[in-house]
């Protein structure tokens, strides 16, 4: 073993930070042993210098990040800042001054991995992010390493802890979104702040990396289609009862049928209450995977939290210290595929739609025939009426996202139907 | 990109070895890209040469495997022929020909991982074995890569899909072992000759494997407790029922509660119902990870199968071939923590023992008693009589096998204990 250790730069001691600082203290021997050196903390920038830290030397506290990641003899910059700015500047700066760099930063990599991929090979260096995707879960290892011989077609996940707090909270008690939203706050589950969660955002940056590493393709957040869960109602879970469903935020990677195109999108859906995703429960996380060969699999386990988070960091902070000493990077980025992302128009999947329509004959046909105008061929229909007032609910066949919006737009301006009450994508069969 | 092409050897073009040949030529362009220079199969060695092998060119096959290995220009050898000898002959002569290994041989593993780590390391060479575990199920990498900088302390698994296909028979129908064994090798998920499957040595050996990964620490197949699945009856799943448990064949490596010691086993046990593992149906595997950091994982797929276990071997090839473009190797093995494997006797779990006794008063403080004297506590006892016939239903709490082996003894020898119908382990809670 060599004695001289390699020196790491943490970029924050936040939540994760703190975590890895700690491990990387309490584990040093096994650290050692598994790396073949010694890792040595040789920095911790924060933003408030004063605060005290357990467990962190004073004089290793610095809030001049640029500095340290400058400094020339670290060997490893682990990011655990989060946000745009500063920690791109620093990545990149990591890089050119020698460094390579774990970091758990989706927003960053889903927005910025082209050029953060570009400046570590450029400068012959790792950038590792397993912690960026669905916490303590193995995903981005297993995508572009396990699977690398293999041919991903799609990829299904539950990847945002607090929505899936909040969406089992009403499934299991029937509590409206605001209701399951206030005990997912005060429990800490959700921030104060819920609406990089709830909207989407956050998920929408993890479907961004996976469907980049699952088909080897640039995908950017832009490119992602992104629908929040906060107009799911105690209605919706009713109806997706009806259907032996539950609702879940899915994020959805998928390869076309005839392979030549990719899409990528958040959304609540109805899944089967059958389908292995539909009993993740509370703030955990799993993730689907269906691939040519290996066929289903699936990755389950804590998406986020302190020290989760950490073990992913940690693992990749193994691996990058491993190829520094052998001289060699891991997997860089994979785009070679460069296929086209699709426009949400051109998904194809099934829709439950609830209509509220006048209560008088022909209003079935009528409905129905809307349906087949646009080429969206119906599945099953209920028709519930009471006091005057009727419901319709249609669940389709397969049709494409442009398919339905004509369908939905055409219905709308029927004199018979009031409104369109709930229109929700049906995944997983 | 590299143009000139990396060879690849395949001993065995069986089921998985097939796979094995046509991914690599269909997908070759992918594997092309992802490994930064095209693989060549450079010869098939089988041990009947007259057989009509779809897509392989009949040039490249040979019976002589040795002199196919020993050529020199081999990059990597792909060991799927199975068995103890003549892989292990073969692999050795790889490495000492200058070729890396993948193979998916965990009988080989389990007995001579250490010996092959061994050759592979002195002749600078990789040795991956992705497929030798759950098949297609990543986990081989997320344990020694993902997790190495996490502790992991138990892991969990249904790791052998033959018994799993017949347990979940027996559970779903109130079939009898034999029934379901016949159903099973009907479909073709049992062979022939089932008793690699059924007493679990195919599980053990896996335990073995994932045990030595997790702990770092060298696990010999004689050190994997092993009990079959034989004789779990009707009867057992009704008990199960009765305790809203099921029963599955479960592979169990942990560590001591003290850290300083493992355990590594196989045999069938109850688990409650909203346990994951015990909505794993059918001929699929999972297995659940427990560490400090990263808390529960669980990984799930198709654990067998010509397609998805290539797809294993096929991630580990693109691996080992970048790990040769880059000069570099893998981790090897890593048995630096070499904690003592402890027997059965000093694990510590709770059981679920029915006794047919005597239909009289004072039996059950006679019992009672005996528990006690062996320190076995007991959490619930179920008492049930029909025709001067009687049977106690014991549930203890967490014991060691050796003390719950000492009260069985001793409850046999009670004159009024009849018989001990069954004692099975509980476990997952
Ligand atoms: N928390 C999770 O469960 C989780 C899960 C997966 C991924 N992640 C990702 O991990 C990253 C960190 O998350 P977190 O929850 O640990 O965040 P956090 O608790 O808010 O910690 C952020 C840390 O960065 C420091 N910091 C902020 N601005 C800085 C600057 N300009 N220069 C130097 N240091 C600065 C803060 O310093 P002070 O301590 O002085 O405020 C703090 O230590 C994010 O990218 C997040 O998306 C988090
Ligand atoms: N099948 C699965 O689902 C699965 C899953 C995980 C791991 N594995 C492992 O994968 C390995 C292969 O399994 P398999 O199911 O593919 O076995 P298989 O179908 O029996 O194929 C074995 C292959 O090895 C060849 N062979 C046998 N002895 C040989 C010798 N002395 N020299 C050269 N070739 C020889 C056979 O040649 P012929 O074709 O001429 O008979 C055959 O092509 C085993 O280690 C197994 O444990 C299998």
């Amino acid at each position: 073993m060599r004695t001289r250790p390699l020196k790491v730069a943490l970029l924050g001691c936040g939540v994760v930070g703190s975590e890895v600082a700690r491990i990387m203290t309490t584990h040093a021997d096994d650290l050692a042993a598994r790396i073949g050196a010694p890792v040595e903390l040789a920095g911790v920038a924060v933003r408030r210098p004063g605060k005290v830290r357990e467990g962190i030397d004073p004089a290793l506290v610095t809030t001049d990040a640029t500095a340290l990641v400058k400094r020339g003899d670290i060997d490893v910059v682990v990011e655990v800042i989060g946000g745009i700015e500063p920690a791109r500047t620093l990545i990149t700066a990591a890089f050119e001054h020698g460094a390579s760099v774990v970091s758990a930063n989706k927003a960053l990599l889903a927005q910025d991995g082209a050029a953060l991929h570009a400046a570590a090979e450029e400068n012959g260096k790792d950038l590792y992010y397993e912690a960026a995707v669905a916490g303590a879960i193995p995903l981005i290892r297993p995508l572009r390493e396990s699977l690398a011989g293999d041919k991903v077609n799609r990829v299904l996940g539950i990847v945002n802890g607090t929505t899936n707090f909040i969406l089992d909270k009403m499934d299991s008690t029937g509590a409206g979104y605001q209701e399951a939203l206030d005990e997912a706050t005060a429990l800490g589950y959700a921030e104060a702040d819920p609406t990089a969660d709830v909207e989407g955002f956050d998920a929408a940056a993890k479907a961004a990396i996976l469907a980049g590493i699952a088909f080897h393709t640039r995908v950017r957040l832009d490119d992602v289609y992104r629908e929040g869960m906060t107009e799911v109602t105690a209605a919706d879970f009713a109806s997706a009862k009806e259907m032996g469903c539950t609702i879940k935020l899915l994020a959805i990677c998928e390869r076309a049928a005839d392979g030549a195109s990719v899409t990528a999108r958040v959304h609540p859906a109805m899944i089967p209450l059958s389908h292995p995703l539909a009993s993740v429960r509370g703030a955990y996380n799993a993730v689907f995977v269906e691939s040519d060969a290996a066929g289903q699999l699936m990755f389950y386990g804590p998406g986020a939290g302190g020290s989760p988070t950490a073990s992913a960091v940690l693992g990749d902070l193994v691996a990058v210290c491993r190829n520094r000493l052998s001289g060699a990077t891991g997997p860089g980025e994979s785009a070679y595929a460069a296929l086209p992302v699709s426009p949400m128009g051109d998904v194809v999947t099934r829709y439950h739609i609830s209509l509220d329509v006048a209560d008088k004959p022909g209003v079935l046909a009528q409905v129905a025939t809307v349906f087949a105008e646009h080429g969206v061929s119906i599945d099953t229909v209920r028709q519930q009426g009471k006091d005057g007032e009727a419901s319709l609910v249609v669940v389709t066949h397969r049709a494409s996202d442009a398919a339905l919006n004509g369908t939905v737009e055409a219905l709308r301006s029927l004199d018979t139907v009031r409104g369109v009450a709930s229109i929700m994508r049906v995944e997983g069969e």
